[in-house]
């Protein structure tokens, strides 16, 4: 029984160093203070002066998304009587054509294009079927309703065959029509909730995130129905799992701490990215991010700041630059003294997805970041944030997340 | 354009033989009443006089958990003073030891018990484990919080070793005190979302999902916060996927059709499915269930109704009898005559699956699900809920859950 002694000594040591609430407060304030004057993109891609045109997607409105598929027909009917023939100009969203700008922190897409003509063996089914999605996006947006890919995809089973092709096309048509793919009233399932200070109208309802009671508020899947965001925060807490959103939750961490609390279980989806984007450029509030301390959670992180690389034409509307890394930080399994059997050996696909991490972007512009990922790949060591649990369950929300607050303990 | 002609056809002469909302209300009206008399549990497992003795657990509240493991503790203290040494009576959890039981209509486990004594190399770690269980769930009912099974495996890893064994033995511990896992305050992730004409208090907050926008409301973790549910729904709508239920939210589908909407995304949890068995208990609803069809919907309403292997021991808890199968039925494809192309076939899994279902208790019980389902094998089959997207978008919320409330089409 000597162990966990000493780890119940260890957890008692961090308790003690905690000061009143208040003074915690008054430290988390000013961060919050500095993030109200923090003016979100500056600088957008057109100032940048860059040796690549670049493109990127903007939100339209429905009447602007059907302005522009009007358009574009008529382009093409201008253009069949012209004796050009029938075809769309859509940009190229290979890997090729994408480009991480360090001045924006994010992937942008360059600006190759490729013709896709209607008289062509080879393009002929991918023209039809570009131009079924552009009806069916138009009928959306009259209709003024949502609806998810997969019911897009069975509208037309026969011509589309497969989920794959009308899912390509969609994206081909949001870079097409220069707007991003919620603009087009297509969605993604919703699996991310919110809790916490803040309140906001969704579809006409409002939704008050204090009393949301434990489950918290499922975030919708059209971001365009949310407006109206008010809160008396001092941060954004996101989470990178279920069970430590629970336990925030439960412990009604928001009330000691004034902040929002946002998790999307996991890997992060096109609906809880944008409802941190929107989050952070409404409320200007700081975000800091609790993941595990493995190279899965810093991807996490990193889809939330700079993208991912299949909506890279997107980026602009999905990332949120500027995420703290609060932890679990690698640095922390010795600074908090997490037990050993509570640290995980890494795998070797661990390792080398780490060692990757290293070389990427987003790791290499930030030395701090760069230092915490080398003591990760150096000691061969991950640990969940469930991890914390070894010190009790409530360590996380009484000690832990405290102690990081009172230190500002956040890269 | 010969076959989107004749789909626009067959869609408008369902939406043509649609009865104003007013006579489908009315119609809808009858079954709600018959389920305001249906007496949940008319019988008990000790009514039944089963050739088997079987176990079941109840809901217990902190308090008596704690005074249960007390129990427990003082009995083997007992039994270590009387030279009878220290070891716990563990209920098997095997397949063999479980009864699907017609008259309740669910999977319960028969009462064949070992034990698991602490002198023994074979069992030693069991024991310690299930002691060291003990003492954390103790601790968690003192406590009142609740955690999840990965929150309780990392409190003491060196033990564990690995999740299975906690969550293993997490069960064991179910059993042996006869409550419910919920009553431990261990609780799975949640994943599921209600919307519609449900008012209900979570930890003290008043939750309407009348106003919950699209995205609805996330279903706690931790059903024993949920109370005083109220309604005016005259039933609940339970939908086996996202896409639909973001359809019928939208929509506001409980606004014309008085229900309350709920879904688990896919497979049940635990959470979901007492959400469930809450509301079916506490108001009196009928359920009609919306699934794929395809074996692996009909299996999903299993599990809702009859409950899954794995849990058996909490079955009472976990299951709501009496659930109709709305629709997608296998005869449902021709009579709505979706189209061939939003037909899939079935895989030679889903034949085995669904062969296999044939001979289940729960559809052998029942000659109209056996019916459909020997339609699904012979047809070879399979469409989901989405094939009905190849009318319109809307053809779900204006047309095919109008038409099946207006013929009361459910089995």
């Amino acid at each position: 029984m000597e162990a966990p002694r000493k780890q119940a000594q260890a957890a008692l040591a961090f308790r003690k160093r905690l000061k009143p609430d208040n003074a915690i407060l008054a430290t988390v304030r000013k961060i919050a203070d500095s993030a109200k004057s923090y003016k979100p993109q500056t600088q957008s891609l057109a100032d940048l002066n860059l040796p690549n045109a670049c493109k990127e997607v903007v939100d339209l409105s429905c009447a602007s998304v059907m302005a522009e598929i009007e358009k574009t027909i008529i382009n093409i009917a201008r253009s069949i009587l012209g004796g050009n023939g029938f075809g769309y100009s859509v940009p190229s969203r290979s890997s090729a054509n994408q480009l991480y700008v360090q001045e924006l922190d994010r992937i942008v897409l360059k600006d190759k294009a490729s013709f896709r003509p209607f008289a062509n063996m080879a393009s002929v089914r991918k023209t039809t079927i570009t131009t079924r999605i552009l009806q069916l996006v138009h009928q959306l947006c009259k209709k003024q309703i949502h609806v998810t890919k997969r019911d897009l995809f069975y509208t037309d089973v026969k011509l589309f065959q497969e989920q794959g092709q009308s899912d390509s096309v969609l994206d081909d048509v949001s870079c097409m029509l220069g707007c991003t793919r919620s603009s087009l009233n297509v969605v993604a399932s919703e699996k991310g909730v919110v809790v916490g200070r803040l309140v906001f109208v969704e579809d006409g309802d409002r939704i008050d995130c204090t009393k949301m009671g434990v489950g918290g508020k499922a975030i919708p899947p059209n971001i365009d129905k949310v407006k109206d965001m008010e809160s008396d925060a001092l941060f954004i807490l996101l989470v990178e799992k279920d069970a430590a959103f629970m336990r925030l939750a439960e412990d009604r961490f928001y009330n000691r701490f004034p902040c929002v609390i946002i998790t999307a279980k996991g890997q992060p989806d096109v609906a809880t990215r944008l409802f941190l984007k929107k989050m952070k450029t409404d409320l200007k509030l700081p975000v800091l991010g609790l993941v595990d301390s493995d190279p899965y959670g810093l991807k996490i992180l990193s889809v939330y700041m700079s993208g991912s690389k299949n909506m890279s034409y997107d980026s602009s509307n999905l990332t949120t630059p500027d995420i703290k890394w609060l932890g679990v930080r690698p640095s922390d399994l010795n600074k908090y003294k997490i037990p050993e059997q509570c640290r995980l050996p890494m795998t070797d696909q661990d390792i080398k997805t780490g060692k990757d991490l290293l070389e990427e972007d987003f790791i290499k512009k930030d030395p701090n970041w760069h230092k915490e990922l080398e003591v990760m790949v150096k000691t061969k060591e991950k640990a969940e944030i469930q991890a914390l649990s070894s010190f009790g369950f409530q360590y996380l929300s009484e000690v832990y997340l405290p102690m990081k607050l009172q230190e500002r303990d956040w890269i």
